[in-house]
């Protein structure tokens, strides 16, 4: 058989460890404590029905046929409305690009500034979906160190003078995955002004921002730039579906044309049907009101899985309570043999992410585990919190 | 204002020249000659109408939550079948991956297979949209020429033997975009030669290969292939909707694995929606009566085309009729500024594609045209022929 010869960036990269524990732990009888799927009670499942039915019987043809790259256009205006109402997040000169899913206008903005071999920095842990789209287009990563109120700034300034110019910092400001931590005010002033410093670009990327359950409302990075060098990127798939696969980017238009140019190269543009469902999801609804339901969903799954913790956790497990979004993470002790530990946990029925997963560089060691709280039911949290609490550590 | 700075390989692209001709031509009252779209009338609308109404019924978590990299399975299975019996295109040991178009099976083939620099070969003209994929990757395009029965071998095997190893052949082999030339089985058997004997991989992009309304099937290079060689894409582009972005790579296993892992980091999955809609459509219709209609409206369409073509244009126009697809392509006698004449054609409310747009080296020269005849309506092709015709050279 022909031996194949992979490019240089792909050759080494694997299947995302997510991805593939979520294929193994499609076994029925296992508690999901791995995925980061949106509960299925959070789908407008009729509104979406009533919906659908409604495009394919007026606008049949405007759903088939090939559209722009730059996506639906009443939907770029339903997005423009809504980041600049909810988060503050558009000015007048910007573009908007409606991506496949957020994944896509982070890979897109990636492969327009970073050349093979550029230094990308990013906090550490983070999403391992976007790491390995970094690393899939060749970028050197750095990691960040994270802590309680966002990355650390000293760390962040320290990584900024070692390495030859980054092209970019990527953070996820809120809720941050894995960690859950929020960025503080003071740390996102202090950040863009590093941005400006060492004239790097940042890539705020805000999937789950709508999430907060509890606590207060942190400024967006982008309506606090000053000088152009956020590019911020929103999604659909947590606040209304993911199997939709839409998400935007929000920034400087000279960087919104060429990732324009860059996803005509990718995909042509997003497929319709899915933009329009969203168009009219957010034309015919009132969208807080929506994501208000999300909230209070989400804080009496995550306070469930918390209360659960407190009560049944050795003490020597620590964690943080994140104020929003789909994820806890917990640290176990410097003693424990952490992968062990996640084996263990699948042979009793429970799933969860091993800490390496989400490492800038996946050959360190790592302490933690992630837990998701959105897709298992109240029962499976309750039973899986029980029988974490019962290993051996 | 910040000056923003792209990555090498994105710096020089430009927007598709036909997609920006597109959007200049959505101007009330041009005729549609430059577009690449099926027919509104090829769409089953009320078949799709049906199938979502039930698909969002009966399984709505399936279509709203986060599915697989590879495709929604039974959307697999169903292409397997198809491209089974209708080109003899899946061996028993290849793997398939569900892409957001064939766009998106093209450009993760190439990222997955070529560095920066690394020579791509393709037919010269091909479709700017892959050529551009190829850019946007910082390949090397070198273009191979093509004549009447497809690409040259002659001038392939000269390509191979000129540049550094070429990772792989670009062809589309059944009414190629923009020619409308079809390979001879003899070339394509000498294609599968010439690959072997220098070591290179070929990319078989067949979005048009169902639309064959003259002549006889020509079996796809996939089916002939004997090493592994081949990546075969096909696309729902152009037998259901373009909308909805839907294609396919079918090859060995370890490519479409690689694959996978890049899609991975680009959009996660192939929003699901569209995907169950395709997989229904295959499994409650009969797919070959459904492209023996689409046959027969393209085959009056060109007809009608290409005897207006007859009837009008001036004796020193020249052109190869299609046996099947969508394009005619023109070439204008060597003393007519090809780029003026369609600047004047548009003047005229008649919107044709400068050849130089599918050129793998667009500094060089063209003198053709490519002109679409499934976008108008049938007075719009008798009045753009007329229009076209009364053109001075």
């Amino acid at each position: 058989m022909l031996s194949y010869v992979f490019s240089d960036k792909m050759a080494a990269l694997q299947p995302s460890a997510i991805r593939e524990i979520l294929k193994a732990t499609s076994v029925p009888g296992m508690i999901p404590f791995a995925a980061g799927n949106p509960s299925a009670e959070a789908f407008p499942v009729s509104e979406i029905q009533r919906i659908t039915a409604n495009i394919l019987q007026e606008q049949p043809f405007a759903a088939l046929q090939y559209g722009i790259t730059e996506g639906y256009a009443p939907l770029i205006e339903r997005i423009r409305s809504m980041a600049s109402e909810r988060a503050d997040a558009v000015r007048e000169e910007d573009g908007i690009l409606v991506t496949a899913g957020a994944q896509q206008a982070i890979e897109l903005f990636a492969k327009c500034t970073a050349n093979e071999g550029d230094v990308v920095l990013a906090e550490n842990p983070s999403f391992i979906g976007s790491l390995n789209s970094f690393r899939s287009l060749g970028a050197t990563l750095r990691g960040v160190e994270m802590e309680a109120d966002g990355l650390s700034i000293e760390k962040l300034e320290a990584a900024l003078r070692q390495n030859p110019k980054p092209k970019f910092l990527y953070t996820i400001p809120n809720f941050q995955n894995p960690t859950g931590s929020t960025m503080s005010l003071q740390k996102r002033l202090a950040l863009l002004e590093l941005a400006e410093k060492y004239d790097i670009l940042v890539l705020e990327d805000n999937p789950y921002g709508e999430l907060r359950f509890d606590g207060e409302d942190v400024p967006a990075l982008k309506s606090l730039d000053k000088y152009g060098r956020v590019m911020y990127v929103g999604s659909f798939s947590k606040v209304l579906a993911p199997g939709l696969r839409l998400g935007y980017a929000i920034g400087p238009k000279p960087l919104i044309a060429k990732m324009t140019v860059a996803k005509q190269g990718e995909d042509v543009h997003t497929a319709l049907l899915p933009q329009m469902i969203a168009e009219r999801f957010l034309a015919e609804n009132d969208f807080a009101a929506h994501v208000e339901r999300l909230r209070t969903l989400y804080r009496a799954k995550a306070h469930l899985m918390l209360d659960g913790m407190a009560a049944k956790f050795p003490s020597e497990i620590s964690w943080v309570s994140p104020e929003g979004g789909l994820f806890v993470w917990c640290r176990l002790p410097d003693s424990t043999d952490m992968l062990d530990y996640v084996k263990r946990a699948v042979e009793k029925q429970v799933a969860v992410v091993p800490g390496t997963a989400f490492l800038t560089d996946q050959s360190e060691v790592s302490h933690s585990i992630r837990l998701n709280f959105s897709t298992p039911t109240d029962e499976q949290i309750e039973r899986g919190i029980e029988i974490l609490g019962g290993l051996a550590l």
